[in-house]
């Protein structure tokens, strides 16, 4: 009896290029979906719901039953770690999240370990996903990296980061030491994932925008860099998804310096950035979900055109940022049949 | 006798690398300074503030009689363009810019050439500051580019740009036509300015930032490809400064297909890129503002690194964006007596 064969996402994050890429959405499980309203309207407060692991698996599930996406990504949050480090985090309906006051460095420091078991319901989630998802998907957990995080944590909220940034240039030590707490607790929460099923860990580091190189370096690149080298201590063998969004112009710097298997590429990405980095990488992206809510003829060209541009090497298809919770349904299933076939 | 020697900014648009590279400030003439907030206060509608040749002559020399800069920038503003085709512009204090409808393309298109009439009080700001400044120093010209002002005048203000990307998306002709008539009268207004004594004029394309390589294409190289040509056209041979502020990975795609003497880049531009772009242009940039108003030896190591990185070719220091309101002062001295050695 042959061995199963690998998921398409896995072979591609394994080295191959395939005829068809492999497809899956950023905020797949969300809000354009009623069947994901109807268990939101069942959870008031939303921190909860992402710890209620059978409503968490649910709702990872429900777009891999209408579309032929080829991976869920387990629904969770990329503010549960100020939580879980002991920062008050709440949404206000109809708003960003919203922060307490950070605790002090040495506080968090101390909650690492802990911060971990209090995020345990993510990992019951990832496993009850697997227990109950087709074989032939890939499950992916996920984290915030530590730099967006904690601007979050450092503004209060959703913000242009500014105060986190001037956080940084006036009190370079502390934010250096935030990072090193953040990236290890951010790698004892992927390798917890890892252990409870998760079968690709990505990193989000969705504000990265703006930064000076320098900056860039301190704030993005080392903090990742400690979360890889921490995977690997923890024998964790996941292949690894960064996605440094809004920093195009230092991706290749970000292939050539982080050890992640694949680089995924916001809506601004040149085609020949991307070809370069399918030399050492797979690379994952890059659809604007402006065009995807839009549709029409210029969702066809541009499905085409990256299909043409990408899929040649190792390629998944994807949004360049999360899906528009206006999207209609029809558009999501005319692009999936464009890449699928199905 | 000998003629005058070229100042240090035109030396460097010219091709010239320079001992210490020519300085000033994006929105150097600004709240930052008590003296033009005294002016300004006598001026309570910033769009009539603009076309007050007085005032605004004024308030561009301010930051020449404090600081060493090479240059004077003309104060005006980029939502002026859209005022004299025809759509209402307005500033709510201590909001953002506001717009009325935009009237229908037909309308703009015929209002081009009385457009830049309606502008002509720049160019007696900018023939009064010119009789007034130092002949070392440049007098700068700028405009909004087509794609950053047309979406102002899409949304109505201040905005993520969601709705004008949409627009370029499902309207693609009207979007098309929409940069053609804001390239024309963009390039007429430039031309206006240089015949009035700006002797460099800087195209702001202020929102560069999240855009897809084909509508990169098609909102910045585009328009800003027919401003160039137009203004050759219009026999104007002042040097070009492009500004695609946002786009860093698109960097050297720009400079190879705008015909601009420099690229002024953001605080998110890699090192490495800086350097190619000097091969062919001069580039302008990039201190990060949030590190001028910080201050501190973070501001020192920055400006000193900069100045290593970039001082050996064609290179003109600036911010990677406008000066804060709230930067103190002694923070500007600082890197300017760091930059010019006075």
């Amino acid at each position: 009896m042959n061995p199963a064969p690998l998921p398409a996402l896995l072979r591609v994050l394994a080295g191959e290029t395939l005829e068809r890429p492999p497809v899956w959405f950023m905020r797949q499980a969300g809000r354009y979906l009623p069947e994901y309203r109807a268990v939101r309207a069942t959870a008031p407060d939303f921190i909860a719901f992402c710890h209620d692991s059978e409503k968490a698996a649910e709702v990872t599930l429900q777009p891999l039953r209408r579309f032929p996406f080829d991976a869920a990504i387990v629904f969770a949050d990329i503010l549960l770690i100020p939580g879980a480090l002991g920062q008050k985090v709440w949404f206000e309906a109809g708003e960003g999240p919203r922060l307490g006051e950070m605790p002090s460095l040495d506080s968090m420091a101390g909650e690492i370990e802990a911060s971990t078991e209090r995020l345990s319901a993510i990992g019951n989630t990832l496993a009850l996903v697997r227990g109950r998802l087709d074989p032939e998907k890939t499950l992916i957990g996920f984290a915030g990296a530590p730099w967006t995080v904690g601007s979050y944590m450092i503004e209060g909220g959703s913000s242009d980061r500014s105060k986190a940034r001037t956080f940084a240039y006036e009190q370079p030590q502390a934010m250096d030491r935030l990072m090193d707490i953040l990236a290890e607790s951010t790698a004892r929460y992927l390798a917890m994932q890892a252990e409870s099923g998760a079968q690709v860990l990505k990193i989000f580091e969705s504000w990265a925008e703006g930064l000076p190189e320098d900056l860039f370096h301190r704030l993005v690149v080392r903090p990742h860099q400690i979360i890889v080298r921490r995977l690997k201590e923890l024998n964790v063998t996941a292949p690894l998804i960064g996605f440094p969004r809004g920093s195009a112009a230092y991706a290749e710097v970000y292939a050539d310096e982080v050890d992640v298997d694949c680089v995924a590429l916001d809506t601004a990405c040149p085609a020949a950035v991307g070809l370069r980095l399918q030399r050492t990488k797979a690379i994952q992206g890059a659809l604007d979900p402006l065009l995807l809510r839009a549709g029409g003829p210029e969702l066809d060209r541009r499905v085409d055109q990256l299909l043409e541009q990408w899929g040649g090497g190792r390629y998944i298809f994807n949004l360049g940022h999360g899906i528009l919770p206006d999207t209609p349904i029809a558009h999501v299933e005319r692009v999936l049949k464009r890449v699928t076939g199905k």
